[in-house]
């Protein structure tokens, strides 16, 4: 049985101002609560129904009914389990000379953040950071649209001007209309800018970039969806 | 001034069935339709608000208001123009030697379609075939989210085992998990299966592949989105 209280605490939870003052955010269904249980991030609470049952050992859980769950889900259709889970400080964040690491310049809509973070962690890009208009990570569609990678890519929230400033030392690449053929670039590891889904990497920022590159057009579309380029951008760098 | 019946007419037109029997779908917003006009697709009817300004020359306008506009829209935030636009017929589709195609095996959400009938329009691919449980090209949120590349890519709904079968002396390119690595494959053209969201390429329609590939993966994500992946192989296979 559920309170009052605690129903809405977890509905506050889909507010970002809230998530942050609490430092936790919610992670929903079997698949992805699967996932967080093998891993190192912290559960501080977990609400399933009688018919979930866990692949691995799980803390203690709290049985509710199907019209709690519903109360409490975010999803369009509630899916046995729900967790409320600490975020990760990310202090101590730095970057290897031979590492890749994704830079978001203003992504904005969740389902393509989430996008981005999968492509991250299939091409086994541990970090990401991300200027402070970007959608937040712990926002309820772009967890669940991770696909559970959100648990294995660490990810800062900063300003951008300043972290570019402070790793010039690195390549740092960016997609722009007359950069090298992606194809045709090789490197070990840097920094990867992607810019904002319509406007691209912004003005202020595009000064950072050492190694402009671009997916060459054979057709006449506009442009690439942001998580689609990402893909390329990863599958040709981390060859 | 929209009567009932016109207004009626087009919110059905939302509904796949009554698109198919009156073979005409709902284009919305400047920038499709300004790509509308300058395609060879027939425009049936074009509504607009006053303060719409095409960029280039149009058919007769109805003008309408603002609040008939949100009546007969499907977007969240109707955009000064909507266009009912006829449905091209598929006769005489065929397939050159040379060319890459499109092969869709149960595509079903209809923004990966978009994405998906997007990246085919980047990389110069003009034909895309999808099999019937694939979601419908001129459903809205498709149309919408092809940023217009739907008016420049053919789209031939059929069977796909009777057409694979037909194109057997085609090289035919399927993403497995046990394909050759897509980095290292040369090809001029062919057709490509794209699997569905969750299943991938299902199991009738695999032994039709003559030339599996793969998207090495280096981490730990369990898939890549379907729109992803399809940008990945395409970037690779047309360069």
């Amino acid at each position: 049985m559920l309170n009052r209280n605690e129903v809405k605490y977890i509905q506050n939870l889909y507010q970002k101002k809230f998530r942050t003052s609490e430092n936790c955010f919610v992670v929903e269904g079997p698949k992805l609560v699967d996932e967080l249980l093998n891993s190192s991030w912290t559960i501080k609470k977990l609400y399933a129904t009688a018919d979930w049952e866990p692949t691995t050992h799980s803390p203690t859980i709290q049985i509710i009914e199907q019209h709690e769950l519903e109360r409490i889900s975010a999803l369009e259709t509630p899916n046995q389990v729900l967790a409320i889970v600490e975020m990760k400080d990310q202090q101590g964040f730095s970057i290897d000379k031979n590492e890749w690491v994704l830079v978001l310049n203003g992504i904005q809509d969740p389902g393509n953040l989430g996008t981005i973070i999968r492509n991250a962690d299939w091409f086994g890009v541990k970090k990401i950071v991300a200027d402070t208009v970007t959608a937040d990570c712990y926002n309820s569609k772009v967890v669940q649209s991770t696909m559970g990678s959100i648990f294995r890519v660490n990810i800062l929230y900063t300003d951008l001007a300043s972290f570019l400033k402070k790793h010039a030392h690195l390549p740092i690449f960016g997609a722009l209309l007359d950069g090298k053929d992606i194809r045709t670039v090789q490197a070990k590891g840097g920094l990867l800018i992607i810019g904002n889904e319509s406007k691209g990497i912004l003005p202020d920022i595009q000064p950072y970039i050492t190694d402009p590159v671009t997916i060459i057009r054979k057709g006449a579309a506009e442009s690439l969806n942001a998580g689609v380029a990402t893909g390329i951008l990863l599958s040709h760098l981390t060859q």
